[in-house]
């Protein structure tokens, strides 16, 4: 089986992502992923080049390498291993040098290092948000929330707060409903003067069952019949209300996120 | 000023992540930025040309595009728009379609879209996990975990459990030490079966007082005195039971992530 590489100077985000992306377009090969990060020295590079040529020749298909290295000298080591290099800041960086009008700094990325401390606080304090946030009692802050997801249990709400807490620093509380509020049409007396801000989640029944199952064998809570209702009760109710909602069956949580900042228009506070 | 824009057929966190990462390299270049996903069709297209054609009318600076776009139709239209224009799948399909002996999908990119369940479940099942192992008390499943982080309070445990779950479906548990405990100099005896699992995760005092303070202002807990002590406890700790550990204060969680990743030798679940 063909191998692929990842190298990086720094946490390799950049050259997973990339690879992977590139990767999905080829969906009958496999292969299998090593990822190589922290490489910053040319004796740390030898080393990479060593365990590629020695995948190569394990294999009669020859090794990929998908690389983020910003030091030249570096760069120039990975090359000779017996492999296809893509490296990112080769192809990228002579383009925009020229249309910025300024070098490169050629410093190890820090696209994923501490940027600042204004980004890591407020990734942290949006992630403490969503967890005090979480199951639409207590200490309720939806003032300061940029959104609130709204839908049965089960239906995505908890993952999706998380993420685009930790990827964006947005302020995601979350909203199950319940029994008793489902028997009523309308939405929640609590939820009413945050309309602006609700986002509604459903999902496919059957999908919810299955995850239920998992959670409670057996239950009533995992039972067609009361997926079927909640599931009705919640898409009547925001279609009621007007609320904009989304069918988390086929969608990542990467995939959810980004519609909701999208249809939201929501500021992201970081960047990735 | 310059603005930059991200367009994408999907979520665009592939497009993020590499613009984003390129700019790094530019400190002194102020940017604006502008998120553009699911642009599919020729409309779509269209209708980005005029925004960008627009911001570079607005500014004696010319736009960067940043875009993944695997419809060819998609990319020559935004190709027109006045931009330094760098794609992402132009620059690499065609050395991997060789390379690969192959024709890429062509399919808009399932990078970040619902791959298989099995990864969505996978994702969602570890933060689950992460969100049941996060105190150190009640149901803890240290078994089950692929690493158990240990440290005190606020030393970045809790974040770090997420992030590992959500972007690598790794099972992570977080255990942090009490004042008791921070008196004895060995492990938390609940600790000891799962020695091979643990890694320390350590902060710069300054930080963490800063940190505490903001929580709790003027509390014991935020001291310098207190923040100093718990430290070093922890840190002696560490050191007499032969654990890993990792100053937080200079990382980003995905730096923290990436490095237990590698320091462990564990296995994604999910790649990105």
């Amino acid at each position: 089986m063909r191998t692929v590489f990842f190298v990086s100077d720094q946490t390799g985000v950049t050259a997973e992502t990339m690879g992977h992306s590139l990767l999905t377009q080829f969906q009958g090969a496999p292969y299998r992923s090593v990822s190589l990060p922290f490489i910053a020295t040319v004796a740390q590079a030898d080393e990479v080049v060593a365990r590629i040529d020695a995948a190569a020749s394990e294999s009669a298909l020859r090794p990929i390498v998908f690389a983020t290295l910003v030091d030249d000298q570096v760069r120039e080591r990975l090359r000779r291993a017996n492999a296809l290099f893509l490296d990112f800041f080769d192809a990228f960086l002579g383009p925009m040098e020229a249309e910025l009008g300024m070098p490169s700094a050629h410093a190890s990325g820090r696209a994923h290092g501490m940027a600042d401390l204004e980004t890591y606080s407020a990734r942290i304090n949006a992630t403490n948000f969503a967890l005090a946030n979480d199951d639409g009692s207590g200490n309720r802050d939806y003032a300061a929330a940029d959104v609130v997801l709204v839908g049965v249990s089960r239906s995505g709400k908890t993952p999706t707060c998380l993420y685009l807490a930790l990827q964006y620093g947005v302020l995601a509380a979350n909203y199950p409903l319940t029994d008793d509020e489902l028997e009523h049409p309308d939405l929640p007396a609590v939820l009413l003067p945050w309309r602006q801000k609700l986002f509604g989640l459903t999902i496919n029944p059957e999908r919810l069952q299955q995850i239920r199952q998992e959670r409670r064998p057996n239950s009533r809570y995992a039972s067609s019949q009361q997926v079927h209702y909640e599931l009705r009760a919640a898409q009547a109710m925001f279609a009621r209300a007007g609320l904009p909602s989304l069918d988390t069956t086929e969608c990542s949580i990467e995939e959810i996120a980004s519609r909701i900042l999208n249809r939201q228009r929501i500021e992201r506070r970081v960047r990735l």
